[in-house]
């Protein structure tokens, strides 16, 4: 893959809900091109806690006019709560690559307890294998470290396109501005990620 | 006022909505730095048709957490309908300077015979005169011409500050990209504007 400086990469994060295991939180998509110009905003629903996150941003991407689509990037692999994002099953279901960044390393303990608490959970734990190798990258004007994980693309690629986008920011633009959007409409007032 | 090229600008636009004179449409404002980086994303809803838009804006900016707003910028002074931002009004509730951007020159003629089917002609028809003369402006590569009108700023101002943002398209960023949000938050994808 040749990463052109106005790639496509359709970042996605979810908006805060109430109150977990319960209704449904916004999934807000937005597709940049390369690093600052805004070229369309995609809007689902997933089950708070549920297992429906992979199909629903797969029907999204499917369904949507932007035929140029290159990227998919995710805060994290979890939405709603416990929904998961199975990144392998993405892949297949759109042939579009896959990266998800996190600022913190997760407690993985903690988290499969969590986990068990809840139905389903072969199929939640398979998206956390598929999910693969955690790898680490310094970004922004500070050099900080976040974390990503990646499928369907080599760690090369992936570390190149999360420098693109990461310039002015600890977090890549297509998922800061989601995290943004998502909030926004969700309390009124985004809550800030610097 | 000094025209930064990181002047924090509130662009507001509204959301598609199914019926004239029922219910609510959503209002979108998108907080920019400059032309490219988006500091946050405000939403406030109004009446279709109704009254309350410039006191809704006004509500939102001054009790938004960005206390460094410096433009509120507006896609035309009607939405969810016919329900009129008052420029003049809006101004001196926020202390902040309003340009509305159209990209076609209205039918007075016409718009004024739809207005007069609604109640509260006098408050919309003040709005309409509050927002002043009509001035044309050519941007974007192309160099298209867009219409504005300002209040609280000198003309000079206002175009230094559409110049500014509307370099890589026809509408200036902080509008075009509330318009993307409000649409695909509506309608689950945005309809674009170049």
């Amino acid at each position: 893959m040749i990463v052109k400086k106005e790639i496509r990469i359709l970042g996605w994060d979810d908006g805060p809900f109430p109150k977990r295991g319960k209704g449904k939180a916004i999934l807000i998509g937005v597709i940049f091109r390369g690093a600052s110009f805004i070229d369309g905003v995609l809007k689902t629903e997933i089950e708070i806690d549920g297992t429906d996150a992979t199909e629903k941003i797969a029907e999204a991407v499917k369904k949507s006019r932007h035929k140029d689509l290159r990227i998919i990037m995710l805060d994290g692999i979890t939405f709603g709560g416990f929904n998961f994002v199975d990144m392998k099953k993405l892949y297949e279901e759109t042939k579009l690559p896959v990266i998800s960044v996190t600022r913190k390393k997760t407690n993985m303990r903690k988290f499969k307890e969590a986990m068990k608490k809840l139905p389903n959970f072969e199929k939640r734990w398979e998206a956390v294998k598929n999910a693969g190798k955690l790898f680490e990258i310094k970004v922004g004007s500070r050099g900080k470290s976040i974390y990503f994980q990646k499928y369907g693309l080599s760690e090369e690629e992936a570390r190149e396109i999360i420098k693109l986008t990461a310039k002015r920011s600890n977090i890549p633009e297509p998922i800061r501005v989601a995290h943004l959007i998502a909030s926004g409409v969700v309390r009124g007032e985004s809550v800030g990620r610097a």
